[in-house]
């Protein structure tokens, strides 16, 4: 016999209400939160293993958001930055984690990182992504991808404000 | 014959005014901006490539100093971290690099980098530094360390703030 073909990804965020029964010979009822594990209009997904990634910058988001923010980058994009060169070559990839700003409980006048919120990712393919700027993008809360309308706002804002820079806000940080 | 022994370190700060005579027979005339590339008390120096280390986590320090600041660790910090041990094993590096917090230029409610400030540095030896619950402390300014007045407070605020957690402010981000 075989089993139903039900894939369930692993990137189920964490409070997702899950049940899967499986019985054979009847079809399976599965009840899952979808977990769109790749972004709507550029596919992009989260790379694995982009926590192991290299320091690139951090931020500070004020307003609304109120976030302290990483970006960490692939051996691409380190190369590329460390060489001031532009535009970042195809296959970099940029992945930005963002957090609550949160006092620190242990000292005052610091604030460190809370709750995760985003995690953000900027792809370079100068093909597939030709009328964005050669970037894709992913948004993703809780390893789920955010929707399209959240997507169409990546570009428009990139292409407004750093055009010059390859549409990449983040620069390195010595 | 042998020359004068003097050891010119190779990490002078950018701007340093250094000018060294070496005349055969005589005594050397040096007159450098002292840089001392291990901290007072500690023997504490920048690690190598720690530039290329792996994200522990990010701060941003309000009041006077206001900064940015990530904190990167070695192979052993990682480890650690990511099983949650405590305390930390012999071997550990902890380094924070931190930035004046600037006004990104190119999008207002985002604060980025500026000028770097300081790099400091934790280093685990239980048996070195077992006065100080097993740190040894460095703070360094373009590559100088500081004087032994600023290392004598190090020890002191992380010892009253988290003697709980090894003595380690940071954590993990995730």
């Amino acid at each position: 016999m075989k089993w139903p073909a039900i894939a369930v990804s692993c990137a189920v965020a964490a409070g997702s209400v899950i049940g899967v029964t499986l019985s054979h010979g009847a079809p399976a009822t599965a009840v899952v939160t979808p977990t769109t594990a790749t972004s709507p209009i550029y596919g992009v997904s989260l790379p694995d293993g982009y926590r192991q990634w290299q320091l690139v910058g951090v931020a500070q988001e004020t307003g609304a958001l109120d976030e302290l923010r990483a970006v960490v980058g692939n051996a691409a994009a380190l190369l590329a930055y460390r060489s001031a060169a532009l535009p970042f070559p195809d296959g970099t990839v940029l992945v930005k984690l963002a957090w609550e700003r949160e006092q620190s409980a242990e000292f005052a006048p610091a604030f460190v990182p809370g709750k995760p919120t985003t995690v953000q990712v900027m792809v370079k393919d100068s093909k597939r992504y030709a009328a964005t700027g050669g970037w894709g993008f992913g948004r993703f809360v809780d390893g789920k991808s955010a929707d399209e309308a959240q997507h169409r706002t990546c570009f428009a804002c990139h292409n407004t404000n750093v055009r010059d820079h390859d549409f990449v806000f983040t620069r390195y940080a010595r």
